[in-house]
């Protein structure tokens, strides 16, 4: 999405530790009208699957998601982070690894949400080392969902989660693809 | 809104402590066309008071909060919870009691996502002691930002958080208001 790309360019800054911040549009402050289209793209993408459901995890990824939702009459389901493994039998979880934060969540979903009846397409933010999305996956697979794909607003190529996704056989895409991040500049991988 | 009123009659789970659990349309999973619907009936309540932002606070009343966003074309910032006050100074900062989770957070948002210049939406998913809405206009008034007003989904109004906004000056509208709440049943206040 070329519009992201240029998004990226003029409004992210690269933080030290390989941190891109999108925050005046993507997180903390979200860009409506921005937001809309990127759901528009996601609506699109993933339009003639029989998707039943969206999947994401709080707190982030909930504004694309819904937007995804909106733009395709879906409903959304958002998993939780929970710091406790002490999780009752109406839930599916499973722990998620953080490299932003350097911790692990407990991630769950009750088990009323999702069903074995569900073709899900998971929503992100980000994709970087995939941790979250495989977590989601996870979920999916303990419901016995289908899931249709992976979608992230921004992946971090570099960081290897996407591909490895792919290699597994899961349909991934991202609206936007940063390939090479220096300490002053941004490459895309050619979509 | 009456539609609303309903829904919480029909999906709406009463657990014990008086928590009422309405996860299948308004949080964890998200109704997106009716989810639309109460973003447009917000935007009709607010329409003509020249808000520049919407504020809410992350996980819950983000759904809601990008809907209202949606239907009025205005940015939405998120507040983040932070279980450290160890915070840096270009955030706004406060501490929220949560009932539901009996533990202190604190609620911070960057510098940069609201200024004096603003004029402030404040919108949740949930009003019942109000110390989120409390929070969070604090927030505004350390960015000397002016608070239009607040909105609730639903609002508890035993709990009395919204009416003691009211008293100080606040205009406060929840889309419903539950006036008593038993084990068995819900009564809403007429509005």
């Amino acid at each position: 999405m070329k519009k992201l790309e240029e998004k990226i360019l003029k409004d992210g800054k690269i933080l030290p530790g390989g941190v891109l911040k999108v925050g005046n549009f993507l997180n903390q402050q979200i860009d409506t009208p921005f937001m809309k289209e990127m759901g528009e793209e996601i609506a699109e993408m993933f339009k003639d699957t029989g998707a039943t459901k969206i999947l994401t995890i709080e707190a982030s990824g909930i504004p694309i998601a819904v937007s995804a939702g909106f733009a395709m009459n879906l409903p959304v389901v958002y998993a939780k982070k929970n710091k406790t493994s002490n999780i009752s039998g109406d839930c599916y979880s499973t722990m998620v690894h953080s490299f932003t934060h350097g911790n692990n969540n407990n991630v769950i979903v009750g088990k009323e949400y999702i069903s074995s009846d569900d073709k899900v397409l998971i929503v992100d933010d980000f994709l970087a080392h995939g941790s979250a999305l495989v977590g989601l996956i996870e979920i999916c697979e303990q419901a016995g969902a289908e899931v249709l794909g992976c979608v992230a607003a921004i992946e971090k190529g570099f960081q290897m989660g996407g591909d490895k996704l792919r290699e597994k056989g899961y349909r991934v895409e991202s609206l936007a693809i940063i390939e090479e991040m220096t300490d002053t500049e941004i490459y895309f991988r050619e979509q």
